[in-house]
């Protein structure tokens, strides 16, 4: 993507945030959020490197990045002012002092995206002893609706998410570790064009998962065991999130009623997904499902999360969550139930909420059996 | 490993943090680190999910997890306290107030791994106004030096990254993709019995390599240009390091005495490493080789840090570091070299000091060579 599409997709989003900015009396504001920092910015930077975006409602955005991508951001960026700061100093913010020092009395932040020692930094760089209000509502709020260009963004990623979950299905064969399958994923997410994973991908076998742990280990699949596989793609910054649960072998009664309950629950949340409804009543419809299936307790998260350039944000699925379903959002489904001494299963989805329900985003195959053939 | 020989590498650490809190005046910690919870807990979770841990000098370690790890740290962890906390909800860490409410008047914490928000939903749980008290540098301090057991760990994590660095060299060829290689040894990683990348691994050639970019991208290698590769493994937690630099085909002279500056550099570097000298005697020695070639301008980053539990600790070899050098540190070196039109080179090495000097812990080959044959 060349400098100038990049302006053209990113300005706006910063204007309506200085928008968001006086409606709340504010004139300056500090962004340290990764993802937001891409967002208003459309500069890429490793999962290490942090920058920071400062915007001034008089005086335009300031980026601060770190020395080593200062070259690159003066070619690849939009934001005409650039400031590099030296990483492993003592204080790398030290370069925000021209900006601070005699600066607004009231500086918006998000709150949960800055440490406790960057704020003391910040403070003291300023003679003002300002004031940090939060602005986490504000920016989360203008990337809950994705725009048509997003949600293409976002299919594509679902797309590439799809694909490698159906390669992965086919390697499933018991004595394999689950590493290897998930490592297997992260090579073809870089072949089929991804940027990398949304998240660290897991594939959880037997015990494992219905625990559940949550993340890869040495253990090797094994006959007659449930696998359950998390993981997700990034494409342009954009990340898509999808579950599947696979038989090794042949699996009993019991283990196939708990995939038709997370199945049949799954389904659920997706038909209740429409414009107009609160968040909370997705994560009914599936938890009824599990409820019913007389497997309310094994069900103990929530049904589904927003995803955009978080891999977690809004809307968030889960009881009482009131939050008004629109056109644009993104999110997940995925309800599942653990029990142990048995396995367990989740399906998840990715949906795009349309005028008059939902588009599912991800489409690899549903079904239990696993293994070539 | 099972909750006994956890529990036998863990509670030492746990009893050396309480010494330096009662030390400083402290009866009570909070820790957020993700890496510190692991160093002191021996509890894995996956990237995306927190945990906390409060050390009280009188009552012992409680181990704060999400609701979805509490059978798995009550099965595998070590602390017989843990108390489960729900994720999305508005105050996650409401599950503290118990030990806040009339607790400690002044908290450890490590000011730069906890965000504002946690910070003031802390003191909202508190009647106390408690004061934070940074104990970053105690804690840091306790993992400056490694265990024998613990280089052992990170010269497996060394080896592993040094046999994909060398899988990779072999597949290094004209039209291959940065990113289809990287992701390529992420699989590897798995493959070998890693537990993960110790970073997003970043691939870069031609231009992207003297930007430097700092992550691969869809750009194929072409003929004549430098690959530079940056990556690590980890096991158990630790994490290793690498960098190499290759040629793709044939390339000039100019690119090899770049090659050979940043290889005389780190060669240099690594000469100097012993015990008892300040860690900014690294940087100098592989620095004033750089500068020598008149390539002074051209190496714009620090000649090395600590690695360990976190892919970056210290000790940190930079201009003027006083830190002094102790057998069981361990460090990179990794001087660089970037000219925009002709290439980039870095060689990079984890090294563990010795009584005598020190052992260099990868050994993939330094040439410029790539390639099969």
């Amino acid at each position: 993507m060349n400098a100038s599409s990049v302006r053209a997709r990113c300005e706006p989003r910063v204007e309506a945030l200085v928008r968001g900015l006086r409606d709340r009396g504010l004139r300056f504001a500090l962004l340290f959020d990764r993802d937001n920092l891409r967002y208003f910015t459309g500069f890429r930077v490793n999962r290490v490197i942090h920058s920071v975006l400062a915007v001034s409602a008089d005086e335009g955005p300031v980026h601060i990045v770190a020395r080593l991508d200062f070259d690159r951001a003066r070619q690849d960026g939009w934001i005409d002012r650039v400031i590099p700061f030296a990483e492993d100093t003592d204080n790398p913010l030290a370069v925000l002092r021209p900006l601070l020092a005699d600066g607004p009395d009231r500086i918006g932040i998000e709150r949960d995206a800055v440490t406790l020692a960057q704020a003391e930094a910040l403070h003291a760089l300023s003679r003002r002893h300002p004031e940090f209000v939060d602005i986490r509502e504000l920016t989360a709020g203008l990337r809950l609706v994705k725009s048509a260009a997003e949600i293409d963004v976002l299919r594509r990623a679902a797309g590439i998410a799809s694909k490698v979950m159906d390669e992965v299905r086919a390697a499933i064969r018991p004595g394999v570790c689950e590493a290897e399958l998930s490592s297997w994923a992260e090579h073809l997410i870089g072949r089929a064009g991804g940027e990398g994973a949304s998240f660290e991908p897991f594939l959880m076998a037997g015990s494992n998962a219905w625990l559940p742990q949550r993340f890869s280990s040495r253990k090797r699949l094994a006959n007659g065991e449930l696998v359950l596989f998390d993981m997700g793609a990034i494409v342009d910054g954009y990340c898509s999130d999808i579950t599947r649960t696979f038989a090794v072998g042949e699996v009993s009664e019991e283990q196939t009623r708990l995939f038709d309950v997370a199945h049949d629950a799954h389904d659920a949340g997706i038909a209740a997904v429409r414009p107009g409804i609160p968040a909370g009543d997705v994560d009914r419809a599936a938890r009824s499902v599990v409820e019913a299936a007389g497997l309310g307790e094994r069900f103990p998260h929530l049904t589904g999360h927003g995803i955009g350039l978080s891999s977690h944000e809004g809307p968030i699925a889960d009881r009482g969550v009131s939050t008004v379903l629109e056109p644009g959002m993104v999110l997940t489904v995925e309800p599942g139930v653990y029990v142990p001494g048995i396995g367990a299963a989740r399906i998840e989805d990715m949906v795009a909420v349309t005028p008059t329900g939902c588009e599912v985003l991800t489409d690899a195959p549903r079904g239990l059996r696993a293994g070539e053939g």
